[in-house]
């Protein structure tokens, strides 16, 4: 078990989104831990307290702080879900290493969500996300259902290919890394809720657009990257840090950890920036619906890290030594910077998109 | 090497669609050659034969009779490179016994066609298919462009997951093989390109409906379940019969190879049946670019089953022993029965949808 002492803290956030929640959170997190119990998404108690511990509710609450509560229930249900299924499935568990097992379950697992009034297996966590699955039909329109189908195969794709990089001992340089770490951490199914949870169904014609598909890929990479950050600590306290954005970085860089931590988050500071400048330049034109989508979109990566610095994922004593410290915000970018990264894959968000 | 003395012939085939091939097909077929050429999609001599006589050209001007010559040119040179991905990657060489490798080369060739103007890989196969990109961002909508993205994604992940039952020695159930076969052919990318080719963007509320969702995987598997029964003789002769529709049968079923294909043949016969009769009930009330779309389907279905009948990749005598036997055409579906399919999964085909 490695030394907290040898794990930077994190600098300063750099943020400027309001914090935001919706305002019946706590009602719907008391019903979705009566779901998680009802499914249940657990084997023991152990397991009740660690996806519980998930706060998925408060988490999905700061993503979607409007719309109505059913619908943010719903979303709030597949969270929880996700990070059971995480934990059980691809971060840790005995499909963690077995690429070959994984892509064995997680076929089937992705067309029981296609078809989630079906019967194709006893898996209770495939259960469950059916159960989603048919509300989702309920509350949410075909487009939207679809998108998130389409996404959740993404995250499922994502996560095989990083099953893969850990078993064969590969660290992926940053381009790789990348590509990869925007599927593997969840955030596009997670994003794609949005509109189910306002119910507000985005155009396709905006939704599809290069600006648009970049704002989203933006605001999945930002939060990833903060996530990577936040749960650097926790790895380095559980003696097995992998690939994330430090790692990467070090590597392939031959920077020290702190080196490493500045410079990614100077990288995801610029993205952040770029975020919010193109999402100036399309609000103007954007029907209401997408205005309400790129609003979420923002108050995904705030909630993101709101949601970090207190849940005990990453901040119970058992997990990672001590609690996060409270790192504040910056008043701007820590790389102002505002040329594309060069990281082939995503130089296209500064070079090919415009409002 | 199995003699040809064991393996079933086709029976006559159920397909009440007339047949149709792009005027300009030849003159499609002399570019794409100089495409396939110039990229080159090829490592020697052998392999070069090899997709050229994978007559794609031929296949896309018959999925799409109308539309464009420049955009059916261009779905055409994604369907040779399909092809030589497809030897070279996925049904045989290095990587079709290694689903590790084969991801790690998968995910950054996915992101490599989402991102067609970056230069991610110096791998030939890469560069192909980012040309193809391109050229579907120059002459397709954001809209179409994203639906192929998505369905590719799919074929991949679907192959990956083929793979891995094909190093297991695990033979699927029929339900696990229709979902696995839904994607692993390459069906999905392939009809998400019928809209490039006719220029006709479906609008979303009518492309992600329960019952267009229906058609096109309903076209999607007969198409699939076509090509296992035409590539079952040619594996038979070349001594492997991998996870196919005849083989999934026999072996869960304890059919004989002949009864096999006979149940075969009335699965994809009543498929084919409730795909046209739910073609019929959504027709009246669809738009102009859906109509030209679901016309689409149909010859791909028939094109698919022309092609079938004389491309040497099937019927070369040094690749099957002996050129396909023409079956004829049958005056009806060889089962009759109206009933869903008893395969979890796609019931809903019949139970959920109408038009």
């Amino acid at each position: 078990m490695t030394s907290t002492a040898t794990t930077p803290e994190l600098p300063p956030v750099y943020c400027p989104v309001e914090p935001a929640v919706h305002p019946r959170a706590d009602a719907i997190e008391r019903r979705a831990v009566e779901w998680v119990d009802r499914m249940p998404l657990y084997r023991d108690d152990r397991e009740r307290r660690r996806v519980i511990g998930t706060n998925s509710a408060e988490f999905y609450a700061r993503f979607a702080p409007f719309g109505p509560e059913h619908n943010v229930q719903m979303a709030a249900h597949w969270v929880y879900w996700g990070f059971a299924f995480d934990d059980a499935r691809c971060d840790s568990g005995p499909l963690s290493a077995r690429p070959d097992l994984f892509l064995a379950m997680a076929g089937p697992l992705q067309r029981a969500l296609e078809a989630p009034y079906e019967n194709l297996t006893e898996d209770p966590l495939v259960a469950a996300l059916q159960d989603i699955g048919r509300s989702f039909h309920e509350c949410a329109t075909p487009v939207q259902v679809r998108r998130f189908c389409d996404a959740h195969r993404a995250w499922l794709f994502a996560v095989a290919w990083q099953i893969v990089n850990r078993v064969r001992g590969h660290m992926p340089d940053l381009a790789e890394y990348t590509a990869m770490r925007l599927h593997s951490a969840g955030g596009a199914p997670t994003l794609a809720m949005l509109e189910i949870a306002t119910a507000a169904e985005v155009p396709a014609r905006e939704m599809d657009s290069p600006a648009v598909r970049a704002l989203t890929e933006m605001a999945v990479l930002v939060a990833s990257w903060d996530n990577d950050l936040h749960s650097y600590r926790k790895e380095c306290w559980e003696g097995h840090t992998d690939q994330n954005l430090v790692t990467v970085l070090a590597h392939h860089e031959g920077w020290t950890a702190e080196e490493a931590m500045v410079r990614g988050v100077g990288m995801r500071d610029r993205v952040l920036a770029r975020f919010l400048r193109l999402r100036e330049d399309v609000r103007p034109k954007a029907s209401q619906e997408l205005r309400q989508y790129l609003q979420c979109l923002g108050h995904a990566i705030r909630g993101n890290i709101d949601w970090a610095l207190k849940v005990p994922r990453y901040n119970a004593v058992e997990v990672a030594g001590a609690p996060l410290q409270d790192p504040g915000w910056a008043d701007g970018p820590s790389d102002a910077s505002t040329d594309p990264l060069p990281i082939p894959g995503i130089a296209w968000w500064w070079d090919r998109v415009a409002g």
